[in-house]
């Protein structure tokens, strides 16, 4: 089958075996993928991972239990080792020796196969189309923070970034009665939050006039400086959400975080089931977000477009394997 | 009178006139100091202080309301504006028009005489000798952790650093139940917690042995490398406590806080009253914490002492002005 897959040195799309599935694990045949921030840091050394890349994905279950078999599923990406506390009691997401789809010892999506375990697994409800199906991890991404905070109703939130996750993130915030103000570089990807009716600023604009202005801020810039900013912007006593990760380690002066006694949270995966209602429900809007869709066979060409600034969701149709001499699709 | 004066470029014991009250403020003649690193942060430029250092101290009420004349105090150090939501509802300790006692626009407490608001006061119960009571400072800082945090009995908790305030730090949360492992390069440092029953550990031995060992660290060490210590010290979803303010500003790999969904707890100043109560009732135990005491004539000294490694708390006596030309006492 044809994968993406980083080599530590380089992207490229190349054949691999397909994936052999062991017991209480699913073959899915991958049907749409998405590039998230994460596989391009993936791309810059993060995690120091090498394989095949990929963790948001929408797919159809070719091999496993009965019950599974031809299900349109989405799965949650961190594989517990099911035996721990972490894994009994709670979600497995802190497994100490989990693996990571596409992230850490498990190969990826971006491929036209994928191995899961079948407790990952989520059945997609009909109603929601692949193009939406394919925003349920990060999505659920977005819902992790309300698992971590008590938002109040109408809470002045702000949230940095108008990027892939930003624009997620808003939303949710939103949906759940946060008062959100999002803060960005780019005006058409504000437009897609002001559309519906959530309040945004251009960076530009916003630095300098923002000192101490929110009890909750989210960074979610994926720069190397969007923790100062939120640090700036938060209120004393306030809370930072952070979501972005690095290959880098930016210079930070700690001393706000002690004198304005901030609460930093560093905030990860998510739920998949309020996500995925989320979805069904269309109380998220995604069709907005998507920028472009290319083949498997292009999907080191769809890592370089994601990574470009201001750019939306990147997604990679995997069932898509004409484009192998250079055909292609935008 | 004599005052210890960071100028910006340096450390000098020079004459400055007695301050002069104003409605609602005390005129307190200082018995006792006591040196923080941050009065050390400062001298290498944190927050961009100049004056009258100090701001830990005991002493008795020269001028003021007569209720309080004479009576022997110790005093908080935030001094808010009174009128903000911030002040009318909380402490003040957070009022963005603060002064801060000898960090922030407020004359500090190395000298024979320093002005506090009455609001700040808190008078020292009689078997609370002042070796005690210019402790109440810090010991409140360490207090404050207390009601960032719930702390369950027994609660694997680990403190980083030996130093000044990191020893308050382990006795206070072993008080109050937490089972504390205090880590540090000082053996002669940790052999005082020793003493009290509270487990150490040299930072050589421990270190490479304590990934993800606590759902508690608190970070005291003072050291720009103190945060990622404690970072790689926390379990998944625990707390990092941040105690350290720092003039520079470390280079930090965040995306541990990230995966691990850290909460990074900024803590610095705490309450007066719990403080005392343990002190009174000898419950935290800090004459073996004075490493030195000297004269505010040579205050000037005392800070150079103070930052020397391992140095615990250096008093600063400001009742004794007799060692102007050179005599001094240890």
């Amino acid at each position: 089958m044809r994968a993406l897959v980083w080599t530590g040195d380089e992207l490229i799309v190349e054949q691999r075996p397909r994936p052999r599935i062991r017991p209480q694990e699913a073959l899915v045949e991958v049907e749409l993928a998405g590039v998230c921030s994460t596989d391009l840091e993936i791309a810059r050394g993060y995690m120091g991972f090498t394989g095949t890349l990929g963790h948001e994905f929408v797919g159809r279950v070719a091999e496993g239990p009965s019950d599974w078999l031809g299900r349109r599923i989405v799965s949650e990406i961190n594989f517990g080792c099911g035996r721990c506390i972490e894994c009994q009691t709670r979600s497995g997401r802190h497994c100490e020796k989990r693996r990571v789809l596409g992230i850490l010892g498990a190969d990826g999506a971006f491929a036209e196969f994928v191995r899961v375990p079948v407790a990952n697994l989520h059945a997609v409800p009909d109603r929601v189309a692949n193009e939406a199906a394919v925003f349920c991890e990060p999505v659920a991404a977005a819902f992790e923070i309300l698992e971590q905070l008590s938002l109040r109703q109408g809470q002045r939130t702000t949230v940095l970034g108008d990027g892939k996750l930003g624009l997620l993130v808003a939303q949710v915030l939103s949906d759940a009665g946060a008062r959100v103000l999002c803060v960005g570089r780019h005006s058409e990807n504000l437009e897609i939050l002001s559309s519906l009716g959530i309040e945004t600023q251009l960076l530009d604009t916003w630095r300098g006039n923002h000192r101490h202005s929110a009890e909750i801020v989210i960074e979610a810039t994926g720069h190397p400086e969007g923790f100062s900013l939120a640090l700036d912007a938060v209120q004393p006593r306030g809370t930072l959400v952070l979501k972005t990760t690095l290959a880098t380690s930016p210079e930070i002066d700690l001393a706000p975080i002690v004198i304005d006694e901030i609460q930093v949270l560093g905030s990860r995966c998510g739920p998949f089931a309020p996500a995925l209602a989320s979805l069904a429900e269309e109380r998220i809007h995604v069709a907005s977000l998507i920028a472009a869709r290319l083949p498997l066979a292009r999907a080191d060409e769809a890592l370089t477009r994601a990574g470009e600034p201001g750019m939306r969701k990147v997604l990679i149709d995997c069932t898509d394997t004409a484009a192998v001499n250079g055909r292609s699709q935008d």
